[in-house]
């Protein structure tokens, strides 16, 4: 009998189910989403269950916002950062993304080098990148950016990690990336929607792409609540 | 038990509804909406009430008006700014904006270092920048505009300013920003719309995003009166 | 009680009452449409009625058509520009513009002193420039052709006229502007839209923003009659 | 009483009577349309029956065409050119066009300095440029073409000539000219539309713009008979 | 009386009867159509019937497609190129268009030179040129890519050949052209269709464009059957 | 009476059957969908059902995906690649994509002797290029693209393989490739659809050109399960 690939559980139930067990285990994935749809709390809550229910070392990166923003907020969603002795939230500073804005090539790889020099010594094993747009803006040309994340999934892969890269979504569209290329290359897609209905926004879950893994096509209603991302599979769409 | 970010009452009782108890203290927020919307008049508002409600201090930035004809606009919607001591409106005529626009990058910082020392002579709590478009188009890339919004959003930051970057959008659509990227730099974005039902234009306000804050997804009527904005949340839409 | 921003009544009694009383005083506004809407007999009439009903003198700037076209094309819609003594009527001719085409930066400051000067002379109190396009068309970017609407912008404020700028708009759109920022650099637009309902094209106003100004959000249908502009605000759309 | 535009009769009554009495003499009309839509064998038909019924010489000038086909053309449609000894086809051989896309800027000049012969040798009283496109296609930047065209129709105006300048435009657009601009430099346009309906494509032709003329607003079904353009506008549309 | 110009027939009847009788003599026609809707099988067929049924030689000049490819897919509808003396099928190997494709302006001349020797040797009457995209695509600018349509038309029309230039265009648009400009260079343009209606694509064959001759403005079924291209104008539409 | 084209099974009965017996064989196919269609999972399958039932060697080349993530995915679908000797995947790694891609033009034609040579030495009939447009993407103009390709498919076809080369469609769109011209060198078109219905995606296959081939126009569902694809030719769509 074939072998199976390995899951891990994001630890939202629903999602899990949707994924007929988890993510594919050591596989990049993208999580991508117009405005306020709630990536980096997805993201956040990816690697804060990872720890709290599984045991597993996590790294966030963080190319945008600023680390106190982030713990602040993620505690208005009920989860304390601090209060986890393996959560490694790095990057994050204005002044270090704009260091980082400034390097060359060659430091590039650096920040690359630097990237799994963490996952090493963290022994990380889920790893969230909060934006991959903000890494691919670096680069000129869609080469460039194709070779870039072709990089960063390669060093996550060796390292085993199973990895979400936050993409931002223009509004109004059911793209799957900002460039357009991005899902070529990962492993798999999970896209948040907010779409309008008359007078309202509603946000809506599904996964477009997941190599090697059974999952659902539909699109699920969720909210952020004080507890994180909540889905609702059972109910009709939209929840009110 | 977790704490909760701490608010700021913008002074509009039905906005601050919506947002569960005002804007997230410290944060900035995007204003966007199309011409002849209202955003001078409701960041004028935001500040305005800081003054008089909260005893707050603040900084009224414009780039592309005269502050003559905003204090003649604001009288024409009940806010009279010269009677306040602390309302700092600054900028404004457009040899100053056209001398700023000879500036170099060096200048650029020159101007942020501007923005800030008067945050901290005034000691002001709430800042307006009207229009980021006008701070924005004087960088080439997108590259370079997403870090000097970043540069211009930590400098509100570590001065504890909650603050309104307010950004025009084009007509008959629902942007959130000009360039498509601003929405994903700030901790949130309110909206304004201009909607063509038949032949009467309506005006609608929504939250699109809000870190940290659970709020409505709902589009509300507004309207430009003689008492500035009055938003309508008990009124079916579209108010007549 | 606050003081309200004084007004100026164009002379066509339909418009103005949808402004609540006329345009506000010293301000600049945008009028756009697109091709055969009748902004240059509009832009006229504000003038030609300024001079016979106010006594105010004005000055119209064309840009693209010829002075004798103009008289003649004015007189077929009731409006004889040669009885008038202080209709001062400037630009036009196709050689001045193609000379005006070639000149300089420095050259254009020189054709803004001129517009000035003009001004002064006149003692003009109101203005039109036919079109805002042909002379934007000057400029190579979108930060040059800003920064030269803002100084047109200032000459006009700065002498206290109350401007009309015409302004070409895209077949078949809701758009405000040609390049999409004129609207928010100016104090307000008035739009004409030309709309084909099944076999028929139909002719509409509206004021889309006048800061400091209560107006109509309303689309009224409006003819080019030979006596003028037409407006019919209280008959059913479309006119028949 | 104010003295009215003088008319020049198209020959085609029901547009004519669309006019209200034809064309304003001496200016210069846009006539549109996109690919198959009869521009040419409605410019032939003008300067046709200028010659013909009103005893106008006419200048027909093709940038595109071979002469011998236009005359072939006509035949078929009821038109025998050459029967008439003041019907001036001029250009038109692809050699001609290939040594005109040579010319440098100075030799643009001399092309219009050789059309100005033309007229003043023939007494042209009725121009046709077919197409406009083909002219404009020489210049690189707006500007240049902005320019062009206001030499040509200022070179036209001057000799008191009522001139068409046949415009393509794209295929299911409701534009109309092909750059977007050259509807706001001429006096008029008529467009002709080639509209798909179920599994037929119809004709229709309209006035969107005639300075100083009374003209009707409804698009009317014509039709390219064996006499040249017919239009129908006593019938409902479409056409069977 | 006027003289009518000369027909060409097809082969195929029902083109030939929406034609009137047959495609105009010694012009050039556009035959467009999005990939998969049988242009090639067309014009082979043209060409083919020109000898088995009228004995007029002909030329099919394939810059895309390798010859034995055709020879086979031509085979399998119906049609025995092999078998025919006069059928000339030039071009077409890979090594040949790459080699072309490296070809000076200068020897871009050679290349039509070459065609209009071939047409002189073999005394063509009808010619096909497949793609016309692969001949324009060698050129860097719309002036450019016009002018050598000129050409490529000018010699086609002065050795009286009747000829088919095929045009790829993009999917779901009505587009007559893949650049937009063919058309109005082109005597004529007939168009391919594939549309989806529900879950099926149905093809559809129309003529857009016919100058001097009168033709249908109906859409009508057609297939690619072993027998080659076959029309429906008697059934509903879509033909099951 | 004519021969028909040979024809090669991909293995999947049901889209054997809309090609009326297989593809054509020596041809060269586009496999077309936009992300997680389950083009790599077709592709393998087609090479993997070649071996095992038709005893002809394959070769699978893939320019963004790990080699061992294939072999780990396509076990998931029921394919166990290893156990096949004929199977040759080649390519693969990052870090061999990543040197290619810094590969001079010289270096290009060294990269497709290098595919022939493995055609050769492996004496394979089945040929996969996953993807098609990681291989584009070395190319700068859309001629270079082209004739890439043609060189490709020259390749291909002397060596008289019969190949799928896999290609990438933007999501949303019924594109047929990702640079608009792809369609027109290959001598057909499979395409696989992701079609949103409600909240659900649906997935659904369609044959969209084969040169020499009767096939059917129709979309037909289709889902991947852990025996790869199935499509469901008898049922109604959606099945669900």
């Amino acid at each position: 009998m074939l072998q199976k690939i390995d899951r891990v559980n994001i630890g939202i139930k629903e999602i899990d189910d949707m994924l007929s067990g988890g993510l594919p285990k050591g596989r990049v994935i993208l999580l991508s989403g117009s405005s306020g749809t709630g990536k980096t709390t997805f993201g956040v809550q990816f690697v804060y269950n990872g720890i709290k229910n599984f045991n597993e070392p996590g790294v966030f990166i963080t190319l945008e916002q600023n680390k106190e923003k982030i713990k602040e907020d993620m505690r208005s969603v009920g989860m304390d950062i601090e209060e986890l002795d393996n959560f490694n939230l790095i990057g994050g500073s204005v002044a270090e993304v704009m260091h980082f804005k400034d390097k060359t090539k060659a430091k590039v790889n650096d920040f690359l080098a630097e990237i799994e020099e963490i996952i090493k010594q963290t022994k990380a094993k889920r790893v969230v990148v909060d934006s991959l747009n903000l890494f691919l803006i670096l680069f000129k040309t869609e080469e460039e950016r194709r070779k870039a994340l072709l990089s960063l999934c390669q060093i996550l892969s060796k390292n085993k990690c199973t990895a979400l890269l936050t993409c931002e979504t223009k509004e109004n569209t059911f793209d799957l990336s900002w460039y357009g290329f991005e899902e070529f290359v990962v492993d798999g897609v999970i896209t948040l929607y907010n779409v309008k209905q008359g007078q309202v926004f509603h946000k809506g879950i599904t996964i477009r792409k997941m190599r090697g893994v059974n999952h659902s096509e539909s699109i699920y209603p969720y909210k952020i609540t004080d507890k994180g991302i909540k889905i609702y599979t059972e109910e009709p769409w939209p929840v009110t």
